[in-house]
């Protein structure tokens, strides 16, 4: 059987090196690729991805599965052996239910939906965006169809990118989040505002680009197995645990995309790099969900990043670095980049605000996979659940229902995500916290060698072994719970705003 | 048939993609990538080159193949599908003699070699190297062994780079060609030697590499399909007709580096991009062979480069950028860069010396091929054919026989390429000035168009559908022919030396 496992080590390796070799170029694709290749790089991109479909779900790898499942019964169930051949088996017959034909047909229809979605955008009409929206929620709602044991048609997308994650139960989560974080926009909208037109200055673009670098280094980012580049949409690329790039961008006139970006990427660069070495090449490396990767970038950029600790060590270096901040005072620092302030856009959101622009987006979602609302009402859908969460209403909709490209290109889906890794970034915090009790000293004197010493050893080195909900029930005793995070906003922003 | 045509066409398109995509990761490799990545990187390219190789030579290819054949044979010989049946056929039966077993032995040898090669440099120790070269050449033998119909045993792998070419035939290009460059070198060293020391101070970085990217604009490197980045050993990386990008050394002390380096690699880079869009992912795309591909390298680097037209055009306006030539006339500085001087390191060698170097390379490839020569005699037999061909005596084997980097990753076969592409590049070039006889007045002009126009369409656009000699007789109605180089030096160099 030893060498069954083998067998099947040796296919896994295989689609992991195709899919590290897809990484570096996508990765190329953002940052360095000349134009004119871009129809080649899609030719390149989708031979790659075809092999992986193909080898991935060939009778050879159902055959070994099978063998192996009575095998790994045996073993410890969160060994390494036995969640390679759950986690496999799961994979496998997933990319099974899915026909070639429609494959085909989602990349065809999300290649042009993602051209028209640019335009539409430039113009801000949706109505050039509209046909291949349709498109592509039709598809999605095709996707579905081919798991038809789901509870909700939303639980099958929605696996894709969480695995194991019932709509269920994110509709509970966000139920529970969304009355009291309207109520603390409003708490906050109430009070004297906070000033943060010093961030809005010219800062030397070298300078900022450097000191990004100086933080993520105190992180502990691994230069020997990272670099770090421009891109105008920052990512991170990870081609295995040995090579895992962040981007960053820089904008002359505003510190915050390069400072927190940048802190955002090296915390999902941190989880890429801290998986165990067993699990190279196994395609158990990487993250356990899209949530999970989340909750460790928004770590860094938040609970770490834009706490008062952090810049109590950072800010005399920041000062020294740009000398016009040297008259604002570090209170005025830290409530500066912590303003809340509800806006149109969701990248640009703070903490306060990020989650009612997911919930949206949620709701929308869910709706359009249950067949309760149709694609053309949907900007009128969003700008009033804009007015409702946030109470403002996008002067377009450029500014509004066409601002992210995520719907483009297929990710229906994903959107929860984003808010669901903000609740369990905030709910390992506390674990944290109780366990490493002098960390804001620490972090106060520029050390996060623990943190990430207790971060590798709880959540990076299991890589996808345990499913989100699993992990984070291993880890902090609860599944994913919003009360957590709800105590760090309120007790932050009643700080900040006096509440 | 049409419909088997498409079918290869599908499978040659896909070991393209593949092929591609290492392409990407190999220029990653020299460029960008982390220096952790290394063993993962190898993993990486190793998988995609097995399944490139298995694809390659599937029955599925063989049949096809077979079944093209005769409709190939009723098709104009020189279309491009005769011509991809009769390459691919090529292709696939070399690939087949070798054994599986043998690839793999080759690849870990050559790996271990090559690390034992860069100590033993380093320590310019040749015992440390001895025993992986001993290894390398007896599987070149072995290799060579799978041909047995050759007519000699350098035949066999000399076809690798050089398809069609014999070894027959290369020493009787060198043979002829040895007595004569000998002797020019002889009568340059009698006379009063040239002046190139203002080639050697201090050049600023940036300026030097915006002055090539000027100039290698004005040659028409396409950027849009292309791109420039640092390498310590430049090179150039085409990953199909759409991507096609250079690197670059910039030597802060030293002008040519820079200067020539960056236009060889984009005399590499124009062929590549210049292939008929119909050869796109054929694997026909790209140059006919090394030589061919050097032909057009050394021709934009020597033929325009460090022509007086050229510099007539271009030296004012490198006198601007740098004003410490300013008192340099340009008879003088035409007369620096085209300087003669027997040295010990081959990529350091003007245009009379290199091929001296090459034939003595060529010569001890040879003899060990035929089994005439034991590796552990190579550093006296170097040494001694050093001082009869070039008049030097190298100090220590870093500087001779440890110099190159081929043989430890098992390129033998590999050097004569560079020679006879010096030779093809004289022999096209007087063809191209008979049908473009006021090509210097343009080249005075800083117009390349034309020049470019006809590469093109007689060399670029063909792709590797034609055999090096093939193609050179279609565009020069002679085979490869050593007068046109020996012409174009003696012309040259009689005129600066006043020989």
């Amino acid at each position: 059987m030893k060498e069954k496992l083998q067998q099947l080590k040796e296919i896994l390796a295989e689609l992991a090196d195709l899919n590290g070799a897809a990484a570096i170029l996508g990765w190329d694709q953002q940052t360095y690729m000349p134009p004119g290749a871009a129809e080649l790089r899609g030719n390149q991109l989708g031979t790659l991805g075809r092999i992986v479909h193909d080898k991935g779900t060939s009778p050879e790898v159902g055959k070994l599965l099978e063998e192996l499942k009575p095998y790994a019964a045996g073993l410890d169930p969160d060994s390494d052996d036995a969640r390679l051949v759950k986690v496999t088996a799961k994979d496998y017959e997933k990319a099974l239910r899915v026909p070639a034909d429609h494959i085909v047909k989602f990349a065809e229809v999300t290649a042009v939906a993602q051209g028209a979605w640019v335009e539409a955008r430039q113009k801000s009409d949706f109505s050039i965006f509209l046909p291949h929206l349709e498109k592509v929620v039709e598809l999605r709602r095709e996707y579905v169809s081919f798991f038809p044991e789901v509870d909700h048609p939303y639980d099958a997308i929605l696996d894709d990118f969480e695995p194991g994650m019932k709509t269920a139960d994110v509709k509970a989560i966000f139920d529970g989040l969304r009355p009291k974080q309207v109520e603390l926009i409003k708490a906050i909208s109430q009070k004297p505002q906070v000033d943060d037109g010093f961030l809005h200055q010219p800062f030397d673009e070298k300078k900022q680009w450097d000191f990004g670098v100086e933080i993520i280094t105190k992180f502990g980012y691994d230069w020997k197995s990272g670099r770090q580049d421009k891109a105008p949409h920052p990512f991170t690329q990870g081609a295995g645990r040995t090579d895992v790039r962040i981007t960053t961008r820089v904008d002359p006139n505003f510190l915050n995309p390069m400072l927190f970006g940048t802190m955002h990427e090296c915390g999902h660069a941190l989880y890429g790099l801290g998986s165990a070495p067993a699990l190279d090449r196994t395609g158990l490396d990487g993250g356990a969900s899209l949530a999970v990767h989340e909750s460790q970038s928004r770590m860094w950029e938040n609970l770490v990043g834009r706490s008062l600790p952090m810049w109590e060590c950072f800010y005399p270096r920041l000062q020294e670095v740009f000398p016009q901040l040297k008259n604002i005072p570090l209170d005025k620092f830290y409530k500066g980049i912590n303003k809340v302030q509800p806006s149109f856009i969701r990248v640009e959101a703070d903490e306060a605000t990020y989650n009612m622009h997911i919930m949206l987006r949620l709701e929308i979602e869910i709706a359009l996979m249950e067949g309760k609302v149709a694609v053309k009402d949907l900007p009128a859908l969003w700008n009033a659940k804009m007015q409702e969460y946030l109470g403002v209403t996008p002067p377009n909709d450029a500014k509004g229902v066409l601002q992210d490209i995520h719907w483009s290109g297929g990710m229906v889906g994903y959107f929860s995500t984003y808010a669901l890794g903000n609740l369990m970034s905030a709910q390992l915090w506390e674990k944290i916290n109780q366990q490493i009790p002098n960390l804001p000293d620490q972090v106060r004197a520029g050390k996060f060698e623990e943190l990430l010493g207790w971060l590798r050893a709880n959540i990076h080195a299991h890589g996808r072994k345990f499913e989100p909900q699993e992990l984070i029930q291993k880890v902090t005793g609860s599944r994913i719970d919003p009360a957590p995070y709800m105590r760090y906003l309120t007790k932050k922003y009643s700080e900040i705003y006096g509440l």
